[in-house]
């Protein structure tokens, strides 16, 4: 789609947008259904702080994603404080899952995502 | 995800969840930079409907992704329901965007991604 | 806000517009910090039901306030399918934070919360 | 609904995040109405930053909301840059809606809406 957009977008690094926004998307919903799937465990009450993190990165991805996908090029303040604010959640949400990587497969893939999603993030800021 | 989930999830179809999660991901984004790229024409003032319907198809798609992504089998009724409400605003939004689609790209990409959600979400409810 | 608008609304209700944008938005705060307040209980395990139920419907409800405020007459039939959606998520949420009313504050306020919105939703349904 | 939360919250300032939740809320949703307001101006072309403004200040408000909604003290990194960006989004939005304030009355209301929760956002991250 940014491809298609009829304002010039200036000195945006096209690339590094699109690939942050695949990424919180990606990530949004991979802590959203981690989420779930930790509300199903025998051991739900050990999971709590990661159900919080989860959903807590979830909507922090969610808003990113949406804000990334209308931006061009103008509010770069905002733009930057929530790419910052993703960036953070990402990586609680990942440090919190990696710990139950070992026991709960749907972790070991949030984890994933999350820091897939950290890294997009600090790239998008680098490149700002 | 859902291959990961630790609960039973019965009967439901995991393909058609994860096919339809997928498209109001996609549709969702198509529909909030569609929006964006109607701001920047200079028609603007004619594209009006246009940009709400988007609004309003990417608010629905992003919160039917989050309902899909955390069900596991209960609350049938509400699920049913976003489920149909999704699919009620990606037919708007893409017979909306096709009026445009001949002038203006980003409303013929986005109407194709209205299009297979509107599609995704009817192949779901077929299935429940 | 909605006396401010500079399109002529036609015959919608506008009383009846805001009580749902300001029920949706209570219902759906009340949802989240519920769902949050049974994960920090003895029993999470069996309150998981009730915390989905309550992230369903807050996510339901915000989508529909958005809308809602965004709604100028425009587009009938979406606007329909999201009440109906929330006024739906809204009755299975307040079905089932009525059944733990007596044991948790939380629950019970919740409860009350999502009663007033199906209602809001139904009474707009019916001005339509 | 705060005070009935089951867990010790510690030092939290409840009144601050009760009234940072309620100026969230109603700035999102007056930075909502004002964009589908400014979208009905014969004008409107002058007013696409308003509108984008407008949309990314409302949902960064309304992830704003939820996630102060669900924080029960934990995770301060991500609440922090959560509010510093809400703050930022703010000050954005009521700088450019307070432009157009003497000619439309909904961007008026809009940007005093955005000076409130700038101001809450700023109360809030003084007493973490």
């Amino acid at each position: 789609m940014l491809s298609t957009h009829p304002a010039d977008l200036g000195s945006v690094d096209k690339a590094a947008f699109a690939a942050c926004i695949a990424a919180c998307l990606e990530c949004s919903q991979s802590c959203t259904a981690c989420a779930d799937a930790c509300l199903s465990e025998d051991m739900v009450s050990e999971l709590t702080l990661c159900i919080r993190t989860n959903l807590d990165c979830a909507d922090v991805c969610a808003a990113t994603a949406t804000i990334l996908s209308r931006h061009t090029g103008s509010n770069e303040t905002t733009l930057r404080a929530i790419v910052e604010a993703c960036r953070a959640a990402c990586a609680s949400c990942a440090a919190e899952c990696e710990k139950h990587a070992d026991m709960h497969e749907h972790c070991r893939i949030c984890a994933e995502a999350c820091r897939r999603c950290e890294q997009a993030c600090a790239e998008l800021l680098a490149s700002l």
